[in-house]
């Protein structure tokens, strides 16, 4: 396959998923296990199916398509590529999809240009990356890893009240056998996510594709505001327990903390009860997103953010308590799958990220490294984000060509 | 009736009411045109019917349940009493339905003592006082007395994007006839509502009915905070135009702008778009509700927190735009009709309202006046909305006595 052909090809599978899941916005809503993930789980696998790969579901409902050598049943040192099709609310095409196009359009290449690996390739798409309807990030593969408890798991519950485990098992995903998986995972040689950069790195340092070194420490905590309804118009202000005030208070204190720190904090989700105009709330619910380059730093932010916003809480005579929801250490892919990649890749950019993946929940399990295809604008968590397709053939190369590297032999 | 058989009277049409759009919270979710507000409306019908009113709907969806003195078939100069039925989001029992069966109650009075009206007598449930899915208070008398435009009214929409027309249309009412009604509304020689307190001013004058004097100005400005979405771990704080911060700015400005000028403001409804816990907001809608006792204060707050709001906006990059939803003047009840009540009902205290009701809305057409039932903790638009059986039934008796005063002559 040549790059132009490349080209056309993740063109055209792209052009498959456009409509899955597709907002009024332009950007997409494919939450975990609602119909619109399932349309595109169903997709991959007849994309899949149709490379004559052999795909299975494992017990945390992650989806695997294999590629064995001849004769092999029971895959080890695998290379496994690959990355999620759920979004966020109003999310971009790329952000999941184009890691699981690529590895396809990858192995197209191999069997273009006649490659017979001697070693198993699989390609994973793992469930609710996003974390947008359960609240926790990376759900599929922290069950699989053991780091996320498979009752907790079960028990999420989304805006409707609908827990993880029903919403499964209405998608025919039997939710009893949630947990660790050390089976599927020991099957994995190296675990290589190509993911579209949701920063402009690559674009400052002019170049199509990076290698990633490294994801900051990040998480999610649930900030409860809780006051006292009342009526808007004939409550005293003296009289108010209005938790909205602590909020707003909270929101300016996260950019403030984020800035001293040199990380980032965002409030972004935002679910107000009663919600209703002529009404003090009784409650808000609010979500911070917080990241930064060292545990130190975060720790401050989130700190000093929490201490902030329980003292205008009490100051008010209302209260709030900070639930974390998913907090994930830092990840250093610097070692031994970087430099794999730089011996067949050369001398194209590292670059750490502040966003977080899969990659770097299996990085605990598994070695584990990222490929970063250029982002012109960095939009990204938007309908707005974009790669140019010159730039995704660049990345499905590269993935081809580690892909054929780690393969070509069987292991020793 | 005794004080004692009101009081059992009005539990049980109470109890009649308690579970229709019953919210988890144990308030109420009746909103206009929904299948809880048909249910609370069929509910009206019959209750209506039952004590031989004659129910019909006029052209805005409002319900009128009239009483007329033998032979009198074209209704003029009624006593004219009621309220609403729809509710805030996870509203109290009390706010609208109290005025409607102490209405019912009344009448039950009147003809316990044999009384036969000289005048005709009409009950009115007005539709969607409360705005909460169309976000317009009182548009049924609004329309009626033709200050809202039947044209808007029509294409208002509610989250799901369902328009006011179409909502009407699904729950039987027919939405090409709106708009002003002076047929109707010449039938009313007064109208009086009576409505439990929404604050604690009776409870501090130790008197459980009051005598309304006026209603504050008071109105809904939603504020649209326009960004741009772009994930929330990866763009650097000085490449962010994340409209969360201009609205958490405003909602303390808002708060500050109140208490300078003696009134009140209050953000209690906020949309986020996308909401995404890893995704900068791309918009952020609030609808401020302010209220204060002069027009010129209130003029002051709004255009402060206007002010304030558009100033941080484009000093984050980005835009706040004010549109007025509902915008009421100042509302004096105290001229015949407050003279009339008093009159009958002796030295009972004056009070005014921060509260909007129809009978604000109705004072540009017609005699209006209003009777307030002491609030013992002065909680409303929350679960916890009370009034005590007891200041319940002297609402009732204070209704009856003036209705059977006004009605006791036919017209000069």
């Amino acid at each position: 396959m040549t790059p132009e052909t490349t080209s056309l090809a993740l063109l055209s599978l792209q052009a498959q998923l456009e409509s899955i899941g597709r907002a009024p916005s332009g950007g997409y809503r494919r939450f975990a296990w609602t119909p619109a993930d399932l349309q595109a789980r169903e997709w991959f696998v007849a994309a899949a199916t149709d490379r004559g790969l052999d795909v299975h579901t494992d017990r945390n409902g992650n989806l695997w398509a294999w590629w064995l050598p001849p004769g092999v049943t029971e895959p080890r040192d695998a290379f496994v590529t690959g990355s999620h099709l759920d979004s966020v609310p109003d999310g971009g095409a790329f952000d999941g999809p184009l890691g699981v196009i690529s590895g396809l359009c990858a192995i197209d290449v191999l069997k273009a240009q006649g490659i017979q690996p001697a070693k198993p390739v699989a390609l994973v798409v793992f469930a609710d990356e996003e974390g947008a309807r359960f609240g926790v990030a990376c759900s599929g593969s922290r069950l699989a890893t053991g780091v996320l408890d498979p009752d907790r798991a079960r028990s999420l519950r989304d805006n409707d009240g609908v827990t993880l485990a029903e919403a499964m098992r209405t998608a025919g995903h039997n939710p009893d056998h949630l947990g660790p998986d050390d089976e599927t995972l020991n099957r994995v040689g190296v675990f290589v996510e190509l993911h579209v950069e949701q920063g402009r790195a690559l674009v400052d340092l002019d170049a199509p594709v990076g290698i990633g070194t490294g994801i900051w420490p990040h998480g999610r905590w649930r900030f409860s505001f809780t006051g006292e309804a009342n009526h808007a118009g004939t409550t005293r202000l003296q009289d108010r327990r209005d938790p909205m005030l602590a909020f707003a208070h909270t929101a300016i204190a996260a950019r403030a903390a984020a800035a001293a720190a040199d990380g980032v904090a965002t409030f972004g989700r935002v679910d107000v009860e009663p919600n209703g105009t002529n009404a003090i709330p009784s409650r808000v619910l609010a979500w911070l997103d917080a990241r930064a380059a060292r545990q130190g730093d975060l720790d401050e932010i989130v700190d000093g953010i929490t201490a902030s916003a329980q003292q205008r809480a009490s100051g008010d005579g209302t209260s709030c308590i900070v639930d974390p929801e998913s907090v994930t250490p830092a990840v250093d892919f610097s070692g031994e799958v970087a430099n794999f990649l730089h011996s067949r890749l050369g001398a194209i950019p590292d670059l750490a990220t502040g966003a977080g993946h899969d990659a770097g929940i299996l990085s605990e399990k598994v070695p584990t490294g990222m490929l970063f295809v250029r982002n012109p604008t960095g939009v990204s968590h938007a309908p707005g984000e974009f790669a140019e397709p010159d730039d995704c053939a660049a990345g499905v190369a590269a993935l081809a060509n580690a892909m054929a590297a780690w393969t070509s032999q069987v292991s020793r």
